[in-house]
């Protein structure tokens, strides 16, 4: 069994991971680590739990840690940073969850994370965790930065597109939706139910910080920078992201754009291309580690739309880390995933 | 025009009350204060005002508070009563909407909010707002205490059995179920929609403040104690209040029911009886000031079933506040309160 | 391996009981057949099952059926009954999610369903599926009635107490909440999310078809006929139901209530009774088959309270059935049902 | 008084209307009409307008209708062109909140509403109601053609761009999201709360019917046809369209956009250009018929974006069709329309 620690268990983040975790057949759950909840049973915060889980939350501390084979952080940006070298000196391997290692370039992480980078060495040789594009590296990799959500739809949605080189890469433009679990746990007055339900608007006008994530994924795709606006949206649900994608075709299109992507996806266990005409919906994929898409041409246009949905709890958190873990650790890579969505 | 005040206007009562303000045409409004916001515009933090008001939220204070002819207190509970004797004695009549003034009985007060009470004879000759059971006192009263959002409805309820006698007053039931705006506006977890929303569950097992405040209420109207037992549940839904009280009947009933409550509210604009059969629905009164019950047997038997809907924020809060200053100036009472509620 | 059909798959109770049939390791799904979708892939229809059946939903047949061991009615109330016989006849063991074989009496059959009964020699042989009181007559039954959602939750909730006869029975009062899916999947206006969210009210005040359905069940528990109030409310949620109970209790009570529910329900695998002073959550058991309880007194007064929630597909319906499979076929009664809620 | 009739008055754009019309001071409502519901009382299938009105559904027939000054059809698609010749050939004048006389060419009305034109030389006459554009020509219109939802949004957006020939408009982008209620109150099991609640998706991706009146009106801004993608999505709320409108700027940009908004709308009473950096949201306008409107340039990059939300069925209907009557009729723009939204 391989000795499993969270680190940070109490956001839903956290939790998520928890759910997939103690289901997992491979793995031994040794800790779950809060400052706050110290000493508490999980099961007493999280009571989905009871039954599945007796342990309480412990204080982080790289000792105990390193008894693991497998650290995950569930932490807010900036504290994984500070734990993960001393830990993968200890033999242990870590996914972090947050944003520390998703930037290879530290200028462009201090100007939208606000701070200097802990360990660029270990930056250096983190692994950007999603296996549709990285799957090689991360069966290897000592530090694996799980992806953001935003980023996880709107990459696996461009993705096909953007490395057959098909579209005008200068000019892509990406209308995000997000339920508000992706906000997080912490209270705040803006996703109070009374003020978020029965509500939709964009946000993060400025520039959210999934911006430079996801331009880096695909100017690495690429091979070069890519023009992108990036609108996020929030939606009245708890749990799912809508991304719609649009780019400019160019005059003369002699590619099936829906073989292209049913050929690119063939292979993969957690994409899943839609029928023609088809187009998905985020509750199909609640609770799930799929990211399904669907590619169109608005009236045979120039114009290319592509529609893509993930639980942003899920492909796009705790379930691409699980995804990640089966991998590194050469499990099935379906290991503890293979669940079907609830519906209604 | 009537010069009014509002002093704690930035929770949810608060802007309930500036919505219907800025529409009534009989006052003007002076001060809109909040420490936190002082200095910045109301419709800034509230943009379904913009166009509605240029005020800007100023610091409590009684010297500029003593211009007004009336004053509305929708502040957390023990606020009022510091600054509501200096009010008085400058000639300013008071509606405090939170529960400084609702109970009589001191010791009670103080078992259930945890303070001792700051003007205790200011308490003696405050008037319970409920203008269904005190309209006559309220014409009169320089300081009103504006009933809490459930005994509003579970008043309105039992109102016509428990003045005629009709029910075992010794063992009521109040299941009572409430939309999430009545937790306020507070940051908080639990009512974050990513917790609230998709779930359903009883609260306040321990004692609700309300049941003191209910208690005290059906006692009055029944000359003796009462028994009585309170189980609030959250509803995940912004507005709306409903409460099913069940007692039990003799067993020789020589009254029509429905037609008692069709006489009991007869001239009462603000409470509307449906017709045999209609249940309430809370959509029906959102927005609104009206209370709208039905009175059923089921199955013909031994208990008597009343469902009460009403707006927590509306009847519940600020519209029966407003419905209160008009009867204590002497405006029709329905004036600003006459809207259609918002369907769907 | 068990082969199992479906009769009705495309209502919620089917697609839920396709959710757990596919991920169920001991039985292979031959069949699930409608009449108004014969012939096209059920992963259409339900595309949370896309990549985890390929089957075609087909007609209804009596020949094909036969081949199953185990045969599910997920159809209207009215149906089943016309079928069992024949695939009784043929060996095919049968679980009705359906009405059919709930109400001993046939008269009150009649009176609430409005139809005489198809086979009342098969209906008397019939057990009533609830494990917690019938789990070994389930054992080797032919015909399983799979009990309401209400009466589930209802009868969970009040067992303790009516099988220990500690309160007044012929007093007893259910006050019911259910999210909307428990309306089913056909159209209707009332179920429109236009119509139900943001909304709650009580509803079927002339009698719901459950009220028999928990009479006749607490009657076999009594001893004797109960006196029942029953009121079921809507919820603006999806899934999920709360049961507020009321009873009272006589003027010396010499059980500790909490106790007395931990050990009645000490062996139940799907029974979960809460530390005292916690409330349980309709979201703590969506997607799995457990019923969490609390039992309280509020102020220590003559009133016992017990709150005990369920997901209405799941214990309220496909679950339990699958309960009932297992105990029917001698499987770990947890089979396939062992589930971690999702929360957020 | 005006003598109003409303046609069709059993959906959400007929009963808003009806919420609306009860108190509008300078109208008589005579007769709201709907075969269904001959005879019915209005108040009893809308309790919300209980106390406000006493009418009956009646059948709509000509002979009655031509006793008012104007009628509004809040019909199908396809209703109105059959009754209007002989309405306005009695001298009444006609507000259409449906599509009929939205598109000027016969040819696109059949290839998208799939029906011919049953008046080709009345619709020749029709006014398009939109009142920032056609203000003069609403005046003296005897048929206005009350635009769709996503085309007002759509176009109060782009209007300032287009108008001053400021980007690309042959490659306009039109993200749009609205809430359920633009599903109308017909009974379908997509619109379910259980189906469409916690979900997102985009849909009608074949072409959406607003996409041709959207092309239509900002051709008659532009001079010349435009190029635009309009990819509609569902959002899980009742009340709301927000759209985010792309499109791209020229190198060098000489014009302040902001400014630009300000100046275009500062003599709208309905169109509220929210200062810079603040983002709409869909609940300020709920309720009302403000469209609010923040245009922005992410990273000051080469494309501008538009947010633009709506309450679909007020300004995205029976809103803007108040707004056009008080427009044909001489009374204050604003009169029946000045309401604050409800917040939360």
């Amino acid at each position: 069994m391989l000795k499993v620690g969270v680190v940070g268990g109490t956001g839903y983040t956290g939790v998520e991971l928890l759910r997939l975790l103690v289901m997992h057949p491979k793995i031994e759950l040794r800790y779950v680590t809060s400052r706050a909840e110290t000493g508490n049973r999980v099961a007493d915060l999280y009571p989905n739990l009871r039954g599945f889980t007796e342990l309480c939350f412990s204080e982080p501390a790289v000792e105990s840690l390193a008894e693991c084979d497998l650290v995950f952080f569930a932490t807010p940006n900036g504290t994984a940073m500070k734990m993960v070298p001393a830990l993968i000196e200890e033999g242990v391997r870590v996914i972090d969850l947050a944003a520390d290692f998703r930037l290879q370039d530290v200028a462009v992480w201090k100007q939208w994370y606000g701070m200097d980078h802990a360990c660029v060495d270990v930056l250096a040789e983190a692994i950007y965790g999603l296996p549709e594009i990285n799957r090689e590296a991360i069966k290897t990799a000592r530090v694996v930065a799980n992806p953001g959500c935003y980023p996880t739809a709107t990459t696996l949605g461009f993705l096909p597109l953007i490395e057959n080189n098909l579209v005008d890469d200068q000019y892509l433009i990406v209308d995000a939706k997000s339920g508000v679990s992706g906000a997080g746990r912490g209270a705040s007055v803006a996703a109070l139910q009374a003020e978020s339900s029965e509500n939709f608007k964009a946000y993060a006008v400025d520039g959210h910080r999934h911006l430079p994530e996801i331009k880096q994924t695909l100017a690495g795709i690429a091979k070069h920078e890519v023009g992108l606006t990036f609108v996020p949206h929030l939606v009245p649900m708890i749990r799912g992201i809508e991304t719609s994608l649009y780019a400019r075709l160019p005059a003369e299109l002699t590619v099936d754009l829906h073989e292209l992507y049913l050929d690119r996806y063939k292979d993969e266990a957690f994409v899943d291309v839609l029928p023609e005409g088809v187009m998905p919906e985020t509750r199909s994929v609640k609770g799930t580690n799929i990211c399904r898409i669907s590619v169109f041409r608005p009236q045979q246009g120039d114009t290319v739309v592509v529609s893509s949905v993930i639980d942003n709890l899920v492909k796009g958190a705790a379930g691409q880390a699980i995804q990640n873990m089966n991998i590194m650790f050469e499990f099935d890579e379906k290991l503890g995933l293979n669940q079907v969505a609830l519906l209604p």
